[in-house]
């Protein structure tokens, strides 16, 4: 229903995202993608141009991810005049760089001077330093130099983030005179959200929302309609926390002050928007080991990232290894305990990433502090029992069916034991690596995952012995 | 030398967020919850109040989280006059449930009526129905209507989360006649980003951001101002689909219409903030079994959530078991082979994870479609190939040292087939998931370890007997 009503307001107007370029959820056709692919192929620059001609510029950016590695030249410059800013601040990442590296500094320079600040920055931040002063030296003075100032300001920080275009007015305007100052400097930026009211000084004092300053008489000063609490985001600044600040305040855009507290820029929640999306998903990703974990991060960096860290595992495997070296002889004795232990090790290892999941979280939300640390801990103690109990029964039981009463006893037990250990295991570690300042997602897993291990092996093959089960 | 030049800053002007109350990453000192806690203890309403007030509703919120349960109903009897519509929207959902529990429905329902569509509609939602219908048969009429309409659309679509209150108005309006019509009608929103222009049907047609508008002189016709170029949300699109446009498209706000194409409400990115956080951190819950994963979520829920999880996989390590339990004789004969085996399946484990991490990210976000599955797996097949040659030769000749050169071989080649088929089982599980409309996150996780696990022994296990090591 809504499809086919949707389909009659195309023809209004036209409607972002909906067409028969995309498919339900927003992406462009496989069908689509083969018709480009085909036209690039035939070096048509015409159809290729007809194809790309209707897609918004995120869109296009997309179709860059889409096509084939060597088609993505060919396609750019069949579309020269499509390539706006726009397209080249929503391609992806690692799409860019490889793209870019094709370029002379002097065509690079070009785009470059296209884009905001905050985008030109993004796209040559990643270069190695003889490269980026290539490409500045081709940069007109004025742009060169706002764009050096950013890159002064470490990564990942609201200096480097920040636009440096924003409206900042004196404190003695009306309502009035701002309008009238908007509508006759041709200069200013065209997209802005709020006002920012400075002192003398040039300290911000307030911010003004558009809408509070439309439905205002003209008369009116604009002190008495600023909001004067104001969230202000210090230049150095990490761009997780600036994202926590925007999503706690609800913010649609803050000033960004430097260490005298003068307004230097603005961040708005557009590109809030990707850094929030960005924090958030790379959790499941920093866990796994999965490094960027970008499906078009090159070969050598995805794996240079995941080795690492599976050789991290070996190591913690080993350990577990050598404790179930030590209960050799108890194992030739019962080869039922080889065939159960990885169950122990295995749900042990399933209830400590859950616990660590959860924790992960609550840090990375800032939901998690020293007033509540202790009530999080009891509340896993108490979810690992009941998971424990749970689990031993149902693990006891089968055993004792199948094997000996004896043998599902002493699994029962180390069932539960290593669900409570896994459980303070997935808490305490990411604990205390945020309090030593280390990142809980990237630390955390293998260090829980040899607690886990080891003591699901110790626990079950030492209670087999210490029960009279087996000997050393 | 920020922290102190913010200090400064804080005797012109209050900034949020900064001040005694907070440590360096605005969190609520301990300290200060200690305070707060002390003052409710010893029932000091003025203390209590006093402590409070300077807070933003948010860190009230917060605050409410901090404090022990039993202490919240005291907390907001001492503070009702700052107990706002926003320190109530940005509760905790778990938080919020709890305490209204305690209420009656006329007092729900005074709170009901303070906060706008959007949040009344969160405050209700999880009820029960009759709750509900207590609640809102002591609503006023107008208010029961809109929540009742809202209430009417699916969980989590755009129809439950948009705002009724925007800002429509007719194609013939100039600039001047909009800024008139917002001065001097009382009672329209005051917050909003964009102007919506609607045609006789009241089909939205196009859109004014108010930066433009206040740019342009009054005699302009708005149709010359606004962008035409849309993106329109269907009611009843998921919150999730909802949240990926916004991205993509930089959306500050975009127009919600139904059926019929009539604009029936808004959509605003602070609203959007929260869901793109919510999206994006869940899949680390999710893969982990780890349902909601909110530290505030009741016991009961957390349990069942996470013990079904575990349940599952008790199952998935039963299959492995018996693999192992078919080579009992082989282990019998060389308890090596039961030292070795948990490496294999733990590192397999482990290199399946990554990969499903990088597909369940680039699924969750458009990234993956059919035009570029099958160089994702290509991809993956390489860098399995790679981190398989790495792992075998560290493993293998730490084998044949400690063991037997033969042990050595059967683990190398063990390992090179795990990794590749737990990195084809972490793509091609989740895509299959999601080609068949699964929410891959939640249902690959137990497929891809039964699958890791299983052939990590097997593979070890049953190239010990091919290979003439040991028999069956």
């Amino acid at each position: 229903m809504a499809e086919t009503d949707l389909q009659d307001a195309d023809l209004d107007t036209p409607v972002q995202g909906e067409g028969e370029q995309f498919d339900e959820e927003n992406r462009l056709k496989p069908e689509f993608v083969r018709q480009v692919r085909a036209s690039l192929r035939d070096d048509n620059e015409d159809s290729t141009y007809d194809l790309v001609e209707p897609l918004h510029p995120a869109d296009i950016a997309d179709l860059f991810e889409l096509v084939e590695r060597d088609e993505r030249a060919t396609m750019a410059a069949a579309i020269t005049d499509l390539m706006s800013s726009e397209v080249i601040a929503e391609l992806n990442d690692y799409v860019r760089e490889d793209m870019l590296e094709d370029l002379d500094p002097e065509a690079v320079a070009e785009i470059v001077e296209l884009l905001d600040t905050d985008d030109a920055v993004q796209l040559i931040e990643d270069l190695d330093d003889a490269d980026q002063r290539a490409i500045l030296a081709e940069v007109e003075a004025e742009d060169r130099t706002a764009i050096e100032a950013a890159l002064a300001y470490p990564e990942e920080t609201a200096g480097r983030l920040m636009q440096r275009e924003l409206i900042a007015v004196p404190d003695s305007m009306t309502v009035g005179n701002l309008i009238d100052y908007l509508r006759s400097n041709d200069d200013l930026p065209t997209e802005f959200w709020e006002v920012f009211v400075v002192d003398h000084r040039y300290h911000p004092i307030g911010s003004c929302q558009l809408s509070w300053i439309m439905r205002t008489p003209r008369d009116i000063a604009l002190t008495d309609v600023m909001k004067r609490d104001q969230t202000l985001i210090p230049v150095d600044m990490d761009q997780e926390e600036v994202a926590l600040r925007f999503q706690k305040y609800a913010l649609i855009s803050a000033a960004v002050v430097d260490d005298d507290g003068r307004l230097v820029g603005q961040m708005t929640v557009d590109d809030i928007v990707h850094i929030i999306s960005e924090e958030a998903g790379e959790d499941a990703l920093l866990m796994s080991g999965a490094g960027e974990g970008d499906i078009n991060e090159p070969l050598r960096e995805a794996y240079s990232a995941r080795v690492r860290w599976l050789i991290a595992n070996l190591g913690t495997a080993v350990v577990a290894s050598a404790i179930i070296a030590f209960f050799g002889g108890a194992i030739e004795q019962l080869v039922a305990l080889a065939i159960l232990m990885p169950i122990v090790a295995s749900i042990g290892g399933n209830a400590g990433t859950q616990t660590m999941a959860v924790t992960v979280r609550a840090i990375a939300m800032n939901q998690l502090t020293k007033s509540n640390t202790g009530r999080l801990v009891l509340r896993e103690l108490k979810v690992a029992l009941m998971n424990g109990a749970t689990i031993a029964v149902l693990i006891g039981i089968a055993t004792a069916l199948i094997f000996t009463p004896q043998l599902g006893g002493v699994i029962a037990v180390a069932m539960v034991v290593n669900i409570i250990i896994s459980g303070m295991a997935g808490v305490l570690v990411p604990v205390a690596f945020d309090r030593l300042n280390q990142d809980p997602a990237v630390a955390s897993s293998v260090f829980v995952t040899m607690i886990t291990d080891s003591m699901g092996f110790f626990a079950f093959l030492g209670l087999a012995v210490a029960s009279g089960l087996v000997s050393l």
